[in-house]
């Protein structure tokens, strides 16, 4: 069958009142998009199904064709592995009298041999939509749920990643003297139902069980089925509406503008607050802003010797951001006010919409979606905490740093935005080119911000914390192009069950299932972290390593028991730490005495640290060698304090050096430092930031602990090899 | 076959010079230790071969049967599913014509059904000895490497712990219309095979595969093979010598007397040195030592004043501890002193024995074992710190802290010693019975300390840090038997390949598979964690929540992203975070607000924390409620700044609140506390320690970041129900 004549077939389908197509038309469906399936023939009566058997050779399969046939396993109309023409007539009889009313007619297959079974498939996500699936087959699938996912469309490589993806991925290589399964035609399946779904937004789902892989490593669909959608053409249907491409530069406009704004309302405006949260007028004005900063508040004439206004029309001029902070139910009418007064960006921190999940807010927030479509408003939030843009010297939260750097950060939740930019400058000087809390969404959402700083000079690092997105497919594709560019970090919120139950409640979001998630994450090379303190830990190896070119890793440390866990650290996290060749092994060797230490990767020697010329002899090695990628160094703060000239300035010698000559001799290869602390002495305490600061300086990662460094230095390195792969 | 004819079979085959079993003869051993076996004949000719496939029904399955019949699959001697006599009859002749030469006969069974197919088996761990595999068999077997393992012998718990533990166990229940697999029977098999290792130490194997389960539950093993040891009874063969409890006894009370010495020489004492690390006489004398301390130096008359002596036979009397901290090649000789001397008991710090893979090492640590061995020494180490026992002022390592307490450390690492009862003391709060760094285990071995622990009315929680142990079986069991009484968390380095790597190069020990491991703490019932720093927050769990009766948590927090990542990080840590029934939902939300807050569990509620009158509502409900064991109060440090009286007071009112009046209100359920900061000022900083000083001196357990709390409460938690699983 032609390409093209699928969709008069899905449409009789439908006339007919069927949802389900016949296995003989879904084969053909999916052999029209070139997907290899079993062959097979219609047999009117017994002699012809005995005249096909015998054409087809034996043994053959006989099953019960029909419309109104389904679960044909259970209701006995699948016999299988028929040998001779006697038990050809016997199954055919016995499928007849099975099928009842419902018989017309009987398929005729080859028996299609291979242990290697699996099954392959079509659904459409609500939040992602057409996505493909692939997974072990036979008795065990269902007890393994052994399964992969890709959203759709899905590129060569992005189908081999799916291949790849199952657990049992072994039985698709060379097995027990059977051939590895045919990549290009198991490619072809998964592209064909990618395709398909695209092509035909009116199928609802695509099942392929068994998909079998027979011993020569050909690959055959041997049963499927199609299912139309009871509604026709459904919301999760086809590639999404996205956002046209001036209404993207509008938004991209009005987000520039907002981000740089010369011109703030603060409406709800009122003196600071002595307790709890001091207002979002004085957050605006106390962190700066030097913009025109406008109050706005009808009862109030003015606040701190500042004149306040009525309302947003009474107002001088449109402003380039409207602060929004009165109770819910008067919202609508002041979005009213930003359309009447020509004001297009808008805030609103006030929370009480759809996250309450009461009637009340839920309608509340329909009105308002209604008011900014209409007026074309762009609004962040309801229910977040706003912007940040440190250049522009603009925050609707309290407490801020000062400082502008090169790292955004988009965060549905208001608190995680607060703290993430507090941290992550605090704790490693990374700063932020802006940031952004949009909470429930209402007009822009992640993928909206993401747009806006792919393209934003200022930005080098994006992090995001998410719960749920508005549209999966574009926000799948903004991440993918935007990761091209720079790094993007995302901490999904809510991917368990009861996550997913928190966030619901917490935005009114919907939280896909941690499976489509992880295709999500395969397929555009975003960074997955699962906190702000692991965002920021993997930003400062972006920040600070401008590219990582494997990982395979040598530790060098200091302290028998924590050097052994470091191995066990980097299995975890996928850093390979490889045994030194011989040669390697010699000339390290030769330089650390072997009493009292270990030189096979992990490297544990007192001396590199008692002497830096030695520690700088090691890179050197290092830096020359073709064996490694990465060298992480491993000081013991408390180890070293009595060392060289004793009271720890031994510790600061070693920082120096490593900023310094050290990471010279590394050769450009990355470098990240890593410290342990443990006994509670404050002359010792004091050393910790002291290295901290002159590693941070000169651009060396540096964590606390094992774990957190390897886990970041992994990441980034999956980030590169995601990137080279891709071939971008 | 009886059991007790088993023994005749095995030596037969040896005598026959054959190690593996014929098919028959492997299941007649298996059948005789209770394991059900397919039915079987051997025919001698075709017509017997005939009559047998009629009396047993068709189908039947033949295969060759004969002693050098191996891979008999492979050879075509298998013919599977012969419907008809005709087709055995075929078969047969077949199978002979293969076979050969090697032709004995023609097994005939009935064909047996059913599509779920496992193995089991039996091997001898170098480490554990005997240890019994159950896992997923047919085709996928080998690509999903579903298995795992337990150390033989078997308890019924324990069978079905193996059975649940592989991923595919959901086959074993209902499946697919077909009955759940007869656990019984399954643990006949993994018994029987347990009981076999222990009975015949020249097993060296037994494989069964398949297993399968039929459609109606039953159990059979369908093929079979037994393999023999080639040095009839083999090194891991047995239950493990272990140590006579006379010796036991006199290691124990050696012990003691070293924890309690009332003299301590220190041989190679010197004063001490002012870089690097100080010097063994220096770490006992300068922690106040109250006992008789006598520094050993043929070079010295005097250190500081204190009378040196030349060697350890010069000393006024035998001590009760020795410390040995003189160059590796004159250890040898002070061990011959301490026996000359009548010292038991001798700590040796000096590396540079077999850890260094270098032959003199070896060598030499050859030479001290005999020496030891012969002179009955009890030697802790070489290459390790020593003792930690604060009751006695007596330490071996520099800038221990001051203070006794319940929790005891035997680690093999000395870094991790010093580190990690500098860590827990200083951090928590959590002081030491005893704490020991024994390294190359020379003649003592984790599980004589732990022997000697499981005593010790000092010690209410046992942590250790292990690399590898000499005995396994007798580890095994001392840490079963040790957990009964008090939890054991164990911290094993070197479980990943490259772990082991160093592992070995640390120590010398013998570092077992993850699999195997995995094995051990599901048998013991050890808690097991992953670092110094989770095994301190494990412990401080243990210290402060005497019992946790389920892992249903609720989490009260206050702010929005993260407490949606708290239920996240619950399902990570295996806790379960119930939503809340719709009456306990309706009890909470009279309390809460809707606008800003969300209550379906964990619970976001500013009013909580604004007002300790709300939070101490909330804990009486949940106090009450049936669907709550554990519950976790989140404390946003930056949050509650600006809270009550302002300043950061409130902070400690809620600490306040919480260590006395909330935890009454909990009504005894565990309460844990964990706070999150992250603003960098001082003034927020500083009531960190002020809220974790109030807590943890009420007994509330608090951390840093919900991860690590969940994780603390969780191992905790599969603590006690461990116990209460196996009904101690």
């Amino acid at each position: 069958m032609n390409r093209k004549y699928v969709g008069e077939k899905l449409e009789r389908a439908r006339r007919e009142g069927r949802l389900m197509l016949t296995e003989a038309e879904s084969k053909a469906v999916l052999a029209a998009y070139g997907i290899p399936v079993v062959e097979e023939a219609v047999a009117a009566s017994e002699d012809d199904a005995v005249a096909r058997a015998k054409g087809m050779g034996f043994p053959v399969v006989l099953k019960g064709h029909g419309a109104r046939l389904a679960h044909k396993t259970e209701r006995g109309l699948v016999k299988l592995n028929l040998r001779s023409v006697t038990e050809v007539r016997r199954a055919y009889r016995r499928i007849k009298t099975a099928a009842g009313g419902d018989w017309e007619g009987c398929l005729v297959q080859p028996q299609v041999e291979g242990r290697r079974e699996f099954v392959a498939g079509m659904f459409r996500d609500p939040q992602f939509g057409p996505t493909v699936m692939f997974g072990l087959g036979g008795v065990f699938a269902e007890a393994l749920a052994d399964a992969a996912f890709c959203i759709a469309p899905l590129s060569d490589v992005q189908a081999d990643d799916l291949l790849d993806d199952i657990r049992g991925a072994k039985l698709l290589g060379d097995f027990r003297g059977e051939k590895a399964a045919d990549r290009t035609e198991l490619r072809r399946v998964l592209k064909g139902l990618s395709q398909l779904s695209l092509d035909r937004p009116e199928i609802a789902e695509v099942d392929i069980n068994p998909l079998i892989v027979a011993p020569d490593g050909r690959v055959k669909a041997v049963d499927a089925l199609v299912v139309l959608s009871e509604n026709g053409v459904s919301a999760a249907d086809g590639p999404g509406e996205g956002v046209p491409e001036a209404e993207a530069l509008a938004i991209r406009r009005d987000l520039d503008a907002a981000f740089n704004a010369k011109s703030v309302a603060v409406v709800g405006a009122a003196p600071p607050r002595e307790k709890g949260f001091m207002g979002m007028y004085a957050c605006v004005r106390d962190f700066g802003y030097a913009g025109r900063l406008y109050p706005v508040n009808p009862n109030l004439d003015e606040i701190d010797g500042v004149k306040a206004y009525p309302d947003l029309v009474s107002l001088p001029e449109p402003v380039d951001l409207v602060v929004v902070s009165v109770p819910a139910p008067h919202v609508p009418d002041v979005l009213r006010d930003c359309v009447a007064a020509g004001c297009k960006t808008v805030h609103i921190f006030t929370a009480g919409f759809r996250e309450t999940g009461e009637p009340e807010g839920i309608r509340l927030q329909e009105e308002m979606e209604k008011i900014a479509r209409e007026g074309g408003l762009r609004v962040i939030g309801p229910n977040c905490m706003g912007v940040f843009a440190p250049r522009t010297q603009l925050v609707t939260w309290p407490a801020a740093l000062k400082g502008a750097g090169s790292l955004a950060f988009v965060s549905q939740s208001g608190g995680n935005a607060q703290e993430f930019t507090k941290y992550a400058a605090s704790r490693y000087g990374i700063h932020f080119s802006k940031a952004v809390s949009y909470g429930n969404a209402l007009t822009l959402d992640g993928a909206d911000f993401l747009d806006y700083l792919s393209r934003d000079d200022e930005t080098e690092i994006v992090g995001m914390y998410i719960e749920g997105v508005k549209d999966g497919r574009r926000f799948l594709k903004m991440v993918g192009e935007t990761n091209r560019r720079k790094p993007v970090i995302i901490f999904k919120g809510g991917l368990s069950e009861t996550g997913a139950r928190a966030v619901s409640s917490h935005t009114g979001a919907l939280a896909g299932g941690a499976k489509i998630w992880r295709a999500f994450f395969r397929q555009t090379g975003a960074v997955p972290v699962d906190s702000i303190e692991e965002m920021a830990d993997v930003a400062l190896a972006f920040h600070c390593l401008k590219e990582i070119r494997g990982n395979r890793t040598c530790v060098l440390g200091y302290g028998g028991g924590s050097v052994v866990s470091v191995a066990d650290n980097c299995a975890k996290a996928g850093l390979t730490l490889p045994a030194f060749s011989p040669a390697l092994f010699g000339e390290v060797r030769k330089l650390v005495p072997p009493v009292g230490a270990m030189i096979r990767n992990p490297i544990d020697a007192a001396v590199a640290f008692q002497d830096v010329d030695v520690m700088g002899n090691i890179l050197r090695l290092l830096a020359a060698s073709d064996e490694i990628d990465n060298i992480i160094v491993f000081v013991p703060i408390d180890w070293l304090m009595n060392e060289g000239d004793g009271g720890g300035r031994h510790i600061e010698k070693v920082a120096r050096f490593l900023a310094g000559q050290g990471r010279k001799l590394a050769g450009g290869k990355p470098v990240v430092g890593v410290w342990r602390q443990f006994v509670p002495d404050p002359e010792n305490r004091k050393w910790v930031p002291v290295l901290e600061e002159i590693l941070l300086s000169a651009g060396i990662p540096v964590y606390k602990g094992v774990p957190r460094a390897v886990n970041a230095l992994a990441k980034a390195a999956a980030y590169y090899a995601f990137q080279e792969r891709r071939g971008s």
